[in-house]
C-alpha cells in the first residue's frame, strides 16, 4: 500500500514532546508525514516552548489543553512519555500513528527511506492470523502466501488491533541491557511483518506503535509508571504494560496484533550507565506482571474494550495490589482512563 | 557456529531418496555434507538403482533394509516421502538434519550460499524461547538480545526440540495454492530465527528440517497418510500432522520450536494442476486436525515422548477415529512406531 493509497483523512500522527525543539525530527519526517493530520502533545514538564518548522497540519496541546479537557486532577496522568496517550484521548480518527521523538526514518538494505506510515496503515488494513502461525509470515504481503497445511477454514484472518514497528541502531533493551551494553547497535533489518499468536505475550514498545483507535482505542492506556522513571525509554515500562493489556484485550475480543515492519533509526537519548545508578523497579514489576497476565481470563461479560479494561483493572488491583504500590495506581489508572475515555469521546 | 565448531559425530543428515539420481543434489551439498555422516533412506515403492557420487560418508537403506530391521509388514509406513522416518529411526545421533532431495542450497541476499547444516544445528544448540514472545527475534544471535520488558526469569530460556528451515523459489504451497498461482516464487530472504510461542500451532513442513532426537525422537512420527497421496509434497500432509504431534509435545514437555533460518532453495517436481484433478484429501483432514489439537490435553502423568505419542494416539482415536479412516490408521501406526522405537533403539 502506497502513500497514495491511504486515506489521509483517517490517520493522525501522535507525537509526544520531550524535546522542545522538534525541528530536526520534524524535518526528517517531512517526506512522510505531509498531508497527514499531526496531534503533537508537549510533556507537561517540558518548560519550553515548542519549535515546529512550517508546513505540518498540527494540533499542539500542552498542558494548559489537558487541564481543560480532563482536569487539573489527572493531567498528572500525562507526564513524560504517558503524554502521548493524551493524544490517543483527543483523536477522532480510525488508526493512530505514534513514533518517539528521537527517532528518523530508517533506511532498508537497498538504501531507501521506510515510510514508516504507510507500512503500519498497512498492516492495519490488512487481516491478522493470531489463530495460527504462518511459518512463510504474512500471508497478505505481495508473494507471500498460506503455507501447505494452514488450514482453509483460518485464512480470512481477524481485524488487525495494533502494528507493532522495530529499531535500528540503538535497539529498546532494558537499562541493565543498555548499560552492559553500551556499543551494541542493532544493524539487523528483517524483511518481514508476522501476527503474534493468541496468547502469546510479547513487550510491546510505545517507540514506534501503531493501532485502530475504533477496535480498540481505549485498551492503550496510561498506567503504570515505575518510580523513578525518567525520560529516557530504558527507564519507563508505561508502554510495555499497556502492550500487555492490550494484546490480553486484543486476544479476549479476537483481534491480532503484528510485529515487524516498519523499522525507525532511533537516535542515542540519554546515559544508560546513569540510569542504572537508579534503582530500576521494572524487573521486579515484570516478574509479578507476568503470571498474573498467563493466568488472567477475563470474563466472557466482557465484551467492549472498555469492559475489559474495568475487568483487567480489578484484576490488577486484587491479584497484584498487595505487592506493589505502583499496581494499585495502575488499576485505579486505568478505571480512571475509561471515564476520560468515555466521557472526551462522547462530548465530541 | 560455524562448521568447523560442529561435533560432526553429533548429527546424521537424513535424505529420503525419492528420485534415483542423487549425483547432482550430492554433489551441490558436498561443501555442507562434508564430513558427516549421512543417511540415505530409498523410497521402498522406487525400482532403480540409486546413484550417489563418491566421496561421502554415507549408508544406505533399502526396502531389505526396513524389512530385516522391522519386520514386511511394518516396511509400508516407510513408502514415498515416509521414507526418511527410517532413517531416523536407525540413527544412533543427537541431532539429524533432513532436507528433501528437490533441494539445492540457497544463496543469502550477499550471495553467499547458505551452510543449511550449521545454521540448523546453531537452532537447536541455542535455547529457545517460546514462553514470552521477543520482538527482537532470536534473542541468542550476534547483535541481538531480548527486547525491553522481557522478564529476567525466562531469558535462560529451555531447550530447543526442532529448527524448521524455509524455501526459496518454489514455497511450500498445498495442491490448490500451487496449482492456482504455478507463477509464484518466493524470492523473500526474512534473515531471522524465532521460537514460535507455546500452543501456537503451526504447520511444520519436512522439506528442511532438523531436531533433536535425544530429546523428542520418537514425536517424528509417520502417521497420516492421506488417500491418494503422491510423491509431489503439495499431495502429503504426513509432516504437517507430525509436526502438529511434535508441537503439542515439546510444548508439554517445556521444549521450543524455532522457525525460520535456514533457507534451500527448491526446485520444481511434478505438476500441480495435475494434482487438483485428484481429490485433495488434506484439505479436510487439517479442519478436523486443528479444534482437536487446540483442545487437546496430555495428562500430566505423560513424562516421556513415548508416553506423549501413545497418549496422543489415543485421544487421536476416541476424538477423530469416527471422522475419517485415516485418523485412525494413524493412531494406529503412531503406537507401532512407539513400539519400533523402543525396540530399535534398545537392541541398539
Amino acid at each position: 500500500m502506497s502513500s497514495a493509497e491511504i486515506n489521509k483523512n483517517e490517520v493522525d500522527i501522535v507525537i509526544g514532546a520531550l524535546n522542545a525543539d522538534l525541528t530536526q525530527f520534524l524535518n526528517c519526517w517531512r517526506p512522510f508525514f505531509s498531508g497527514f493530520h499531526l496531534i503533537i502533545v508537549k510533556d507537561p514538564e517540558l518548560k519550553e516552548e515548542l519549535n515546529i518548522p512550517e508546513g505540518f497540519d498540527v494540533d499542539v496541546y500542552s498542558k494548559a489543553d489537558m487541564e481543560k479537557i480532563v482536569g487539573a486532577s489527572n493531567a498528572t496522568m500525562f507526564s513524560g512519555y504517558s503524554c502521548r496517550y493524551f493524544g490517543y484521548l483527543v483523536s477522532k480518527k480510525k488508526y493512530i500513528v505514534s513514533i518517539d521523538d528521537d527517532c528518523v526514518p530508517a533506511k532498508d538494505p537497498k538504501g531507501v527511506l521506510v515510510d514508516a506510515v504507510s507500512q503500519h496503515v498497512t498492516n492495519l488494513e490488512n487481516p491478522a492470523t493470531p489463530l495460527f502461525f504462518n511459518t512463510l509470515y504474512d500471508p497478505y504481503c505481495e508473494g507471500a502466501d498460506f503455507v501447505r497445511g494452514y488450514p482453509f477454514s483460518l485464512r480470512s484472518g481477524v481485524p488487525c488491533a495494533a502494528s507493532c514497528g522495530l529499531w535500528l541502531n540503538l535497539a529498546d533493551l532494558d537499562a541493565p541491557t543498555q548499560a552492559l551494553k553500551t556499543e551494541q547497535r542493532n544493524t539487523s533489518y528483517v524483511d518481514a511483518v508476522m501476527t503474534v499468536p493468541l496468547k502469546a505475550m510479547l513487550p510491546i514498545s510505545g517507540i514506534n506503535i501503531a493501532f485502530n483507535r475504533e477496535l480498540v482505542g481505549p485498551a492503550l492506556v496510561p498506567a503504570l509508571r515505575i518510580a523513578g522513571e525518567g525520560k529516557v525509554r530504558w527507564e519507563t515500562l508505561e508502554d510495555v504494560w499497556c502492550g500487555m493489556c492490550l494484546k490480553h484485550i486484543s486476544d479476549h475480543l479476537g483481534y491480532g496484533v503484528k510485529t515487524g515492519l516498519p523499522y525507525v533509526w532511533r537516535n542515542e537519548r540519554g546515559d544508560a550507565v546513569e540510569s542504572l545508578r537508579k534503582k530500576w523497579e521494572g524487573m521486579k514489576l515484570m516478574e509479578k506482571s507476568v503470571p498474573f497476565f498467563e493466568s488472567l481470563k477475563l470474563p466472557e461479560t466482557a465484551v467492549t474494550v472498555e469492559d475489559c479494561v474495568v475487568e483487567l483493572a480489578k484484576a490488577v488491583k486484587e491479584q497484584l495490589g498487595s505487592d506493589d504500590p505502583a499496581f494499585t495506581q495502575a488499576a485505579d489508572a486505568m478505571v480512571k482512563w475509561v471515564q476520560l475515555w468515555n466521557s472526551v469521546n462522547s462530548s465530541g
